[in-house]
């Protein structure tokens, strides 16, 4: 018996056919038209799905439950309440899937499906408790507690890049300031380094871009970094004291074995992650206990569709709908 | 059968019988005496239990498992990492307690027993997932998720206390600046209103304890707002915008269907909880969705007493050692 693994981003829907072990047999994709609303991107899901059936030559009743990541936040049913990138509010994609696909379906937030991938084959592999967090355009985060997903009582739990932090700068979209994701995300890095270009800081990087300073990113960030570009150092260090801060109040409160780290960011690799280390051990409250583990995350690109197709499979095993 | 509770704190002890409810038949108390080191506490919490048993005429073959809640950090097998106000480290108090015993003995902190208590007959029965907090010298923090105590892979979780939410003009106990603790606790309190004192501020508090500022509380400034002081409202006010953020965080992350705050400063009752309530309604990340009640805790001093048996009760009925 297999499972299907959909992972819904705001430009791209891929869909995979998982084997019981989390391996994908085989994925399609194709763009999500968020213009064509609601009704239209899961049309777009059933055909990707018909078109991974037919490719793998599995039929629909070989699959045991169909799993979906989704860019925002979920009710236990499968009801999304908001999905900003998509422009969906109340959006009961769940229950259509349903009746669609005759198979249990089971919707949850994207980071907390890659952090089910992560768990079943990636860096927390083994773990009873662990963290992922995604650091890209914002901060995401997926919990699993007890070897079982926790996203809260009502379904809008692990929004780990709303945890205020600090005073930044500028404001969070979410019109709090000082949340984590303001500091750590690759958008916190591009505001950071063109704030310091702004003051008249000499750097590499604007030559890098060509003066044009929609062009900076966390990459070029971390790559002038590493040729010791002193914009880029304070940018890179800053951005780490805070990630470091938010970690280390992730491990005062959950203590967990392992918290593995993904999203473009990630992709800086050891630079990123033996400074990390150095910060956290200084910051986290029982010192003398350095017990958590941080890693890289394991699975990139695949972690959406390997999360969504194992978290059906967990939430089927748990009796779930 | 019966529970045993032990509430083990830096100045006194208590030892309750409990029913398998979580009633208390009867209790006995003594003092702490930290200066006879771990072995004297041990024995005085074994001569409080023979003393509780001999008033109620239980045998201990009529108690199914002893609870003791401490003030600090330990291991699921009851060693104690660290007690810092018993001047404690690596001290095996669980074992000694079983050999001395010979009963299933469960150790666990002092704040997590006290959310076991709230959870079994508090403010927080009949949830899935909740969060207890105590706002006293400190702040300590309990995890309930999915129906049993969380804290931690390794037992040093659910310091919620230590999680850094801003810059503050002190520095914690731990070494960081910017611990949840140092804007919210009674100690907190005591620090902003003699600061907003030396600056000048004209109020009522320095008359109404003699000019003597360690006289000053926590209790005294909420009575000296309510007759609308002005330093009192400013640290008042300050205490509660931050007691939001750092409540908000747990929301944010837990997404708990009750949070229970406990502790010395939950004495000032509605005057805090309704100013609280709007504060967090404006920091949470899921704006239109404040599902998360806010309560206050229900069991006071016998907290420690119930939760502590009852936190034995589930540990062997979850047949933990």
């Amino acid at each position: 018996m297999y499972y299907m693994g959909v992972d819904l981003g705001g430009t791209s829907i891929k869909v995979g056919l998982i084997t019981e072990e989390g391996n994908i047999i085989n994925k399609v994709s194709g763009p999500t038209e968020v213009e064509k609303g609601p009704e239209g991107i899961i049309n777009k899901i059933v055909d990707l799905i018909d078109e991974v059936c037919k490719l793998t030559g599995i039929k629909l009743e070989a699959i045991k439950a169909v799993g979906v990541g989704i860019p925002g936040v979920s009710r236990d049913d499968g009801l999304v309440y908001f999905a900003t990138n998509l422009f969906w509010t109340n959006v009961p994609i769940g229950q259509s899937l349903r009746e669609k696909l005759g198979l249990p379906v089971y919707i949850e937030n994207d980071a907390t499906v890659a952090a089910v991938a992560e768990f079943i084959k990636g860096g927390t592999k083994g773990t009873n408790n662990s963290i992922f967090l995604t650091l890209g355009t914002g901060v995401g985060g997926g919990l699993i507690i007890n070897k079982k997903v926790y996203s809260g009582s009502h379904g809008i739990g692990t929004e780990m890049g709303h945890m205020v932090i600090g005073k930044n700068f500028y404001d969070c979209n979410c019109g709090n300031n000082g949340c984590w994701e303001t500091f750590v995300s690759a958008t916190a890095m591009n505001k950071h380094c063109i704030k310091l270009l702004e003051e008249g800081n000499k750097s590499t990087i604007i030559d890098k871009v060509a003066g044009e300073r929609r062009l900076i990113n966390a990459k070029l960030i971390f790559d002038c970094a590493t040729e010791e570009d002193e914009v880029a150092l304070l940018v890179v260090e800053r951005m780490i004291k805070y990630l470091a801060i938010g970690i280390a109040n992730l491990i005062n409160i959950f203590d967990p074995e392992v918290i593995a780290i993904g999203g473009g960011i990630s992709g800086a690799g050891n630079l990123l992650l033996d400074k990390l280390k150095k910060e956290i051990v200084k910051t986290i409250y029982v010192k003398n206990m350095n017990i958590t583990e941080i890693v890289l995350a394991q699975l990139g690109n695949d972690a959406g569709i390997i999360g969504s197709g194992m978290y059906g499979k967990m939430q089927l095993e748990e009796g779930q709908n």
